[in-house]
């Protein structure tokens, strides 16, 4: 059947979501970044690496992980796109969606890796604004 | 003027249907893939192939393509973005869009190609979700 | 607090207007481009080079940029995507994409660069319709 008012304003509010969630990433504004999560969110980004918890853990595991960059200046851009979204029965929304990593160094081109898959379990914060209880990002090259 | 609410729901319920769509079709679920178009429709994703028609000839098709991958392991995502909808009086819509395909292998990057553009005419089914009554891909490189 | 109907509805909006509005560019539309924009707009593409400004100035601007390709078939494509918007009080608009640029070369494979962020003003046409009062396009690797 058709959409849903409801879903389509959901689906929209998702698209913001992860722009300006992504691009404050992108800053490093690892605390806004942090944020975007529940108080007591799971975040793991990487295969093999222990997931970040508690948004306290997401920053300190972010500012750990972005030291790799300190002494190679690059400009990354996360790129989400292909959403799809399951809203649930207690009110939380799955969504899954395809991430591609871009990172450009002075200078050069665009080095575009890896290609993932994002799948999110959002919920509503007090303030009714999105959150995120998880995320889970798996990476193509691992298979 | 203003977009209207309908053809909101109706460009939201696209992004969604492309998404699970194209999942279906990078997770090998050809047959699920294959009942997104209707009973008689025509799909043509290769230029120089001639196009499958009927649900049946879309899945036999698609199991033939992807035999030459059996012997090399790739992971495949197709993005699907810029939509252009067109609402036509006849109750069809015409959607042009921009594609990417991602190829992964195990422990690479991703190969980015080809660029293309995706003309679909999509039509409510029975149940009053979307369709692809056609499909067709025009590949960028060739020109 | 939840995304109102209106917000989804110029988000929507928006989407649907980059795409036919970067299509044109690259389908080298550049009057139809030109059109896109206000009478007395502002439109900034490459660092270093003078922002054009008027709607005749930017389709001459355009035509000149593009004689670069007159020796060179290319078939480039535009890529925008993670679109934040935030509504400003006086009624305009202001949107912050990133950007790709995907080049493809007769046999060739697409060649992806640069990545950028965009930078837009949009206000409303007499016709209701969205125009850009300015674009700026900043280069990720330039920094």
């Amino acid at each position: 059947m058709p959409t849903s008012t409801s879903f389509t304003e959901l689906y929209t509010e998702v698209q913001q979501f992860y722009a300006r969630q992504m691009r404050q990433l992108d800053e490093r504004k690892l605390e806004a970044y942090a944020e975007t999560f529940t108080e007591d969110a799971e975040f793991g980004h990487t295969p093999g690496r222990e997931p970040a918890r508690t948004r306290a853990g997401i920053a300190a595991d972010l500012h750990e992980f972005h030291k790799r960059f300190e002494n190679d200046p690059v400009q990354r851009r996360h790129w989400f796109n292909m959403i799809d979204l399951e809203p649930q029965d207690d009110g939380s929304i799955r969504s899954t969606c395809y991430a591609l990593v871009i990172t450009t160094r002075p200078g050069g081109k665009p080095d575009i890796a890896p290609s993932c898959v994002v799948r999110d379990v959002i919920v509503r914060g007090a303030d009714g604004g999105l959150l995120l209880r998880s995320r889970k990002v798996e990476h193509d090259q691992l298979f």
